[in-house]
């Protein structure tokens, strides 16, 4: 499977805890991140009228991360296109392609007038089909 | 259903993102503090020779926190108990008392001399049924 | 010396580094909930027009800060008023009454529209005197 | 002047506050990085066995920075060196060069069995004095 998106992520000292290793709770921060650049580099500005929320995320811990200087890749693409939702899948790899953590966030689309639940919008849905990988 | 623990978290003003809302990364935060505090207060020190890793995690948000005074309330209690794992289900509650977002999470327990999954000790097995609620 | 507000910070696992200790960059988020709660309890709705910066901060590091269950205590109060800017300072303890740290930080107060500096409203100055100590 | 150590920061979207700007805080751990970044880079394992401890931290502010995928970038150099302790100077830049904010760190050296202040150890001040430019 070719993943259509890669985004690196630079670890911080911060992100290490007590125990030596990245926290779990900053895991969901480099899917954050992956996220963002993602929806960055396909957002046009007709989808400026639409909103999204997180409904829901999950993550498997498959192999602790270290701090090293070398970055973190996390693999994004589209695992479910729904009416007023769908669904991003990770793969987080350390710096040896090893896999440290399996992910997905299913987002709402939200009419930022209403509030409510909105179709998600033609031109997003086209680009969400480009990025989806069937599982 | 009487929930068995309950932690005060107190909201910072960092745990705010761009969209005025605690940010979605942060509401793990939340579980992990509340989590600690449980596993605190009925840790022995006879369970000093465990070691425990999260496995999973998964989160359904429900309503968005915004920043206040008055503390989230994280109800925590033990869901699911298996050989070498256990799960801890949670309620994040905002100062109204609405359900905020729904979680659990999955740990095992590692023989630390090894790093293999390692049989729950009794001692943790009974503190742990103490604290569990059948779904 | 009497400290006209004292704000209770909770610790979180998230704060302390590989060090065992709460890591010096969480420190000022310690400061900014401080100074958050103190303004929050001063600020009337007659000064929505003042915006600030954070021109200045500095800290000085005593005592190590642990993971605890009992709060960290931030003292705070005015130490500075000028024309355009003021200046907070800080005392961090632990549960012990020991000092952690010393700190301020200096805020300069703009004008919104013009994004320029501002004299600091009558308001806000009367405010500011009475939270005042001499050094 | 020729700054001995430049370090490139990624921007992360929790980085970012309210008000749409890196938070205050989040400077700090921008610091963090660009030292712990330098020190591995000179350290030697013969340093193992020094401890050092933050004393003192300041910044001045100048510019806010906003969410980009361009890095921050921090150069860092050693502006002091004493007996005990020495002393970082930073200028953290954003992606257009600009000054974004200038800050200092000095750190001690500690005995680690003791725990008392350390002189820093030859190797130690060797590196240093190869990263010093007088102001």
């Amino acid at each position: 499977m070719t993943v259509p998106f890669r985004h690196e992520i630079q670890r911080r000292y911060g992100d290490i805890d007590q125990q030596g290793h990245v926290n779990n709770v900053v895991f969901f921060d480099y899917l954050q991140d992956a996220r963002v650049a993602l929806l960055f580099s396909v957002w046009h500005s007709t989808m400026r009228d639409l909103q999204q929320v997180i409904v829901h995320q999950e993550m498997s811990y498959k192999k602790p991360l270290l701090l090293a200087l070398e970055p973190v890749v996390v693999e994004v693409w589209v695992s479910k296109i729904g009416n007023t939702s769908y669904s991003l899948a990770y793969r987080v790899l350390d710096d040896n392609g090893d896999l440290a953590a399996e992910a997905s966030t299913t987002l709402a689309t939200i009419d930022p007038t209403t509030g409510r639940p909105a179709r998600i919008p033609d031109n997003l849905r086209v680009v969400l089909e480009g990025l989806r990988i069937e599982a």
